[in-house]
């Protein structure tokens, strides 16, 4: 049997999959937070390129990738689609698991897919510069290593807390050529304004979104660059999932399950999205289960309302589940899952049902990496552990019902360099944490007022 | 044009290549301490599963690879031969420039090629346990993941230096289910010894080396492993050029150079012996060079001459390049290359000139090591940034001379365990450091007293 099923650099898919075609409800539109009216591409024309705008806004089924994107491609992709045999056997349960594996990238995670498409089109329209947001670092990591792809500069606002915990992503990026900015910085009034109230703020993925945005707002020769949340995004990780509709093919099997991790969304989007077109073009029974930390329940226990994707309230206001834009995830180490809100397609398909959600506590998670490392020989990131954690649920029910399951999940990424997460586990350290539903009410007197 | 020859896991070698066959001089046997007479296997028994030891005199020309470990192999193999494009476009000189990329592997270098073969024989044998040493953590890792897979235990003597210096690697190990312990530790009288003398001693490989030997020759449940040096270690590795020889022939290229950093050598032996075959049995025109760092130059300055793999005397006299087993490298980053000794079958294929060796500076390896992740997207671990400053000095010195070149280097690790390193470059603490003829010689009277 094989271990890896591969393919060719000739099948890397030519077309990124736009779900909104097939979506039995469009999206609701984003709204300026002034006038409460869709914005328009005029409104987002100073943060990005023309040609992503249009992509953000499309209901084209299916858009082009080109050349020039699939070349960079290459380097990496198509990544493997793994037999999880060891890990099955380690389950004892009547379960077939396969798993996509994107830690293969430059930086490790599934982010280049989108960072060099966003590159590219900057480069294209002429833009110098990028400025963008990191949380954990996996998207600073990508998009360094794309523009230094296409020569342009890059600008990276890092979460102060990771910026001091994590300081081999930081160098990583600089490697790449890339500048690294502790943030709240005092190089934007946002940063400014946090640091007057809290200097020792430890930041959030929400400040650092503010910084970047203003940044690149105020210059025309800087863009911003977002690494989840929006349709463009979530479009260009599509390529994941049609590799993997591939590899599921040669392997004789299609999904029962498919299992990812959520924080804005886009490795969810990935994998689940080019499955999910035959559950909603040809009714194919399929389960796509989004699974997000307990600290951070913005699916499992947010509100399904008009939100700013930021702390300072640049962005205009989107759709989507959200815990509020100021609140505040609990310590956990799985970084890039700790946003409050996730992208307007996986709510609006979270809403209608067509999605499913699991909130997961961080010890599981955990518990679930570690087993999987000694099976499969890959270290997952703390992110990726969650998916884990949920195909491990999901055997144990298919063991007690007994019933047959295939079941896809998306190892979005490695976790070494974020090994500090699994010393802490060992360490017992590491603590679950729940909030009350007074803590995440807190917060939704802001969104209400947001409301059209 | 495809950017990686990939192949399938039905093309991964069935048989490992063993050069004693063609080498016109014999390797000399390794002789016993006391007696200057050639270890026999009854000596090697306490140490090694009887498998390796007759691996380790075999004169075969091939060995077959038995099915269980090949099963492993297609964890991550057959790995990825890159042509770099992009990294010859830096390099604006008249070559082609190939890449066999052993990174991918679990622990992220080319040790599991052998680690994997170790822990199966070991376990064939019914030996529990494994003791070894690591430098800078790969050789620990690999066996770790190794020993996982197998449910073999681990135990890790890691150099106090590294261990304290690479926290996670420790903790890769960790999660691997092995036990590290900083070397020198007190559960050895080697150990004990070395911390008498220095409390702090920040240990070395050769003291390693001798607590593992001492905790595997006391113990009848455990034995020893080494990751580099011996015989059957190098011919394990040599899947590694195996592969690169089929998918050189799909690129319908040979080289006309091989680069590799050699440390004991089982890196260099991975990728260049299966193509010194055609040297050595058809005269085929080829260059094969070992780079080692200019602070640890057993190669081009040391002498050959029978000395101690280790510290404490506790291993066989081996005729190798060497510059004294007490001789202590300067502190570069570059852990897995600060060795005294290089193995027999390289040195003796370096006395007769079949292959050559250069030494290089650390700073023009970091140099390299940048100026390669921004074009390929890999950022290469130290030890592998010295065979690309030699790839560097090889397209330059073609680029003078207007000749066309074909060049193979094998990226043996990633560097992502090893980013403190590129921050020390960046922040400008690292320098070149060279011994003085004196220092070098401080050592011989040592090595010259076991001679036979």
């Amino acid at each position: 049997m094989n271990k890896k099923i591969m393919l060719n650099e000739s099948d890397i898919p030519r077309q990124w999959y736009n779900i909104t075609a097939d979506m039995p409800n469009k999206p609701l539109p984003p709204l300026h937070p002034g006038t409460k009216q869709p914005v328009g591409p005029q409104d987002l024309a100073p943060l990005f390129p023309m040609e992503l705008i249009k992509q953000e806004v499309s209901t084209e089924r299916y858009i082009e990738i080109p050349d020039e994107i699939i070349e960079i491609y290459k380097m990496w992709r198509p990544s493997p689609l793994y037999r999880a045999d060891k890990f099955e056997k380690l389950l004892d349960a009547p379960v077939k698991i396969y798993y996509k594996y994107e830690g293969v990238s430059p930086s490790g995670s599934h982010k280049p897919n989108t960072a060099v498409a966003q590159a590219y089109y900057n480069k294209k329209e002429g833009v110098k510069r990028i400025a963008t947001e990191t949380g954990a670092g996996q998207w600073g990591t990508a998009l360094s290593f794309a523009c230094a792809q296409f020569g342009l500069e890059c600008d990276v606002y890092m979460v102060r807390i990771s910026y001091d915990q994590k300081p081999y992503r930081k160098v990583m990026m600089n490697t790449f050529g890339a500048n690294v900015y502790a943030s709240p910085s005092n190089r934007t009034q946002a940063g400014r304004n946090i640091l007057e109230q809290d200097p020792n703020s430890p930041g959030s993925l929400g400040i650092a979104i503010s910084e970047a945005i203003e940044i690149a707002a105020q210059d025309p020769d800087t863009k911003y660059s977002l690494g989840s949340v929006l349709n463009h995004v979530l479009m260009h990780q599509t390529i994941i999932g049609q590799e993997a509709e591939k590899q599921m093919e040669y392997a004789g099997d299609f999904p029962d399950i498919i299992i990812a991790p959520l924080g804005g969304g886009s490795n969810f989007a990935g994998i689940s999205f080019p499955f999910l077109k035959h559950k909603l073009t040809n009714g194919t029974k399929l389960r796509c289960i989004a699974v997000e930390p307990a600290s951070c329940p913005k699916l499992t226990r947010g509100k399904f309302m008009y939100d700013f994707g930021d702390t300072a309230g640049y962005t205009p206001l989107l759709p989507m589940y959200t815990l509020g834009h100021n609140f505040k995830p609990a310590a956990i180490h799985a970084g890039g899952l700790r946003y409050h809100g996730a992208s307007v397609l996986c709510s609006q398909l979270l809403k209608d049902g067509l999605i499913e959600a699991q909130a997961i506590q961080q010890l599981e998670c955990f518990e679930a990496g570690v087993a999987f490392t000694k099976a499969e020989g890959i270290i997952p990131a703390p992110e990726a552990t969650h998916g884990i954690a949920q195909v491990i649920r999901e055997a144990r029910r298919a063991k007690e019902e007994g019933t047959q399951k295939t079941i896809l999940f998306n190892l979005c990424g490695h976790g070494l360099v974020d090994m500090q997460a699994y010393q802490d586990y060992f360490d017992g350290k590491l603590h679950d944490h729940s909030f009350s539903d007074e803590e995440l009410q807190a917060d939704l007197p802001n969104i209400a007022a947001l409301q059209p």
